[in-house]
């Protein structure tokens, strides 16, 4: 794994640094494909966006492409993350009136999932964790994950590829580690990212994909009501890209309500999945 | 700064450290005086009840308590934190199936604070960064603080001491860094800490201490018209003891409303603010 800590190649940080004290910053996960990071703008306007909620300074956009492409240039598939922290310095939560963020910069393998997940599906759950609702918190990405860790940790069964969470009051929000859309004929549904959740790049870029493609696409609140309802469910994010839903706790799902052929052209150009690698009579 | 690291005199962490990651780990603020951290098995219970809740092993007993001592046994008055996070691995948000955890125990000097603010009282204010509500992660002393650092930065007044927060319902649960009691006569009222705040060392010591005083104490809800209505108020926290509330926004108190004398009695074993070392006079 490289690392790049603030520019140097190094791999350690100060233990009094605030991200590591009380989850003091953000990030970001980002496909790399051919020697680049893919979806960059949507995901610095992210970052752009959690460093004004936390009031932490925002990286210098040139100096963090030259960081990224000079981690990812020569490689073919994998994963970019960006960690910025508040840094060091202030008295318990009162930060620093001038902080010096910490900008970490590392180059991950893509996590090797079944093949399988992106053609056929994946059978995911409800969880049992809720996501706790704080509008100043929403939508961004930032580092306290506390909730996504206990909602991961409610299954050890490695077929299971995911899990959907409630906020308090039942409505179904996101997975743990996704967004997730309902498909209802050429209809897309969901949910508002308002209150809690994480508002996901490849969210983002399906929905404006999809609209592109004449479908209809509505932010809603989803209650247990819709999940059933629905013909199909599919999830994403910036790695996978999409997994249709095969099953949904004993609920089962046409995995094709989102057809195989305009998932793979919606995507072929931003990830190196194998959705878009495998040959498409596989 | 004295720091260990898994029982070694060092000062940094892996980049990939969970609790520098996703805010995956536990802490604790203990006083030190005269050489040792006091309320130290009530610390312990805390940190072992959020290691049980996250999942986390817990720290061998001995083992944190010989390290402890090694970092405080010449420190006539100081602060020790403990800082246990669920170390490196795992895929995402999902942990290694054997979690290694990082241990971090360091010592700091006392924050230095006006001497006044403990006999005179301190000017509070009320927050606009609403505490979020989720049972599981309610009373621990977990390393998602990213509420508290937003509520903590509303007020850049070096005046205002101290902030109370709201959950999503408008009740008042507790400060930025302290617990909080109304005082009426002979009885003290402090929130349940059931759905969202810290369960405070402090706190519980001062409910024990004043109950065994012959006072009355209740946890109940604190609505806008709880706090108009009381005639004192104190905070409390393991490092300043108390604090009695001068104001809170616009609202005066009395801020003998729990005596001198017995705030005095109640923490002179365990603290060494000014409160317990300034004499009577003062």
């Amino acid at each position: 794994m490289l690392v790049l800590i603030n520019g140097s190649p190094e791999h350690l940080v100060s233990s009094s640094d605030r991200g590591l004290n009380y989850g003091d910053g953000l990030f970001e996960t980002i496909a790399v494909a051919n020697g680049k990071p893919q979806l960059w703008q949507s995901h610095l306007d992210r970052l752009n966006l959690g460093c004004q909620r936390l009031q932490i300074p925002t990286p210098e956009p040139q100096l963090l492409w030259n960081e990224a492409l000079g981690l990812t240039q020569h490689c073919n598939c994998g994963v970019l993350k960006i960690l910025i922290t508040r840094g060091i310095g202030g008295r318990g939560y009162t930060p620093a009136y001038n902080p010096k963020p910490t900008r970490i910069l590392s180059l991950h393998s893509q996590p090797q999932y079944p093949s399988h997940w992106w053609i056929q599906g994946i059978k995911i759950r409800t969880c049992n964790t809720i996501l706790s609702t704080n509008p100043i918190l929403a939508k961004i990405k930032h580092t306290n994950r506390l909730e996504q860790i206990l909602a991961s940790m409610e299954s050890k069964d490695p077929n299971t590829a995911e899990g959907l969470m409630q906020n308090i009051t039942g409505q179904w929000i996101c997975g743990t580690k996704t967004n997730f859309f309902l498909v209802q004929s050429k209809r897309l549904i969901t949910p508002p990212i308002n209150n809690c959740g994480i508002i996901g790049i490849m969210r983002n870029y399906i929905m404006a994909k999809a609209r592109n493609h004449g479908w209809q696409v509505l932010e809603c609140p989803v209650e247990t009501s819709d999940l059933m309802r629905a013909s199909g469910i599919f999830v994403t994010n910036s790695i996978i890209g999409i997994w249709p839903v095969q099953s949904l706790d004993s609920r089962q799902y046409d995995t094709d309500a989102l057809p195989l052929n305009l998932r793979r052209l919606w995507l072929q150009d931003i990830t190196c999945t194998p959705l878009t690698t495998i040959a498409c009579d596989d």
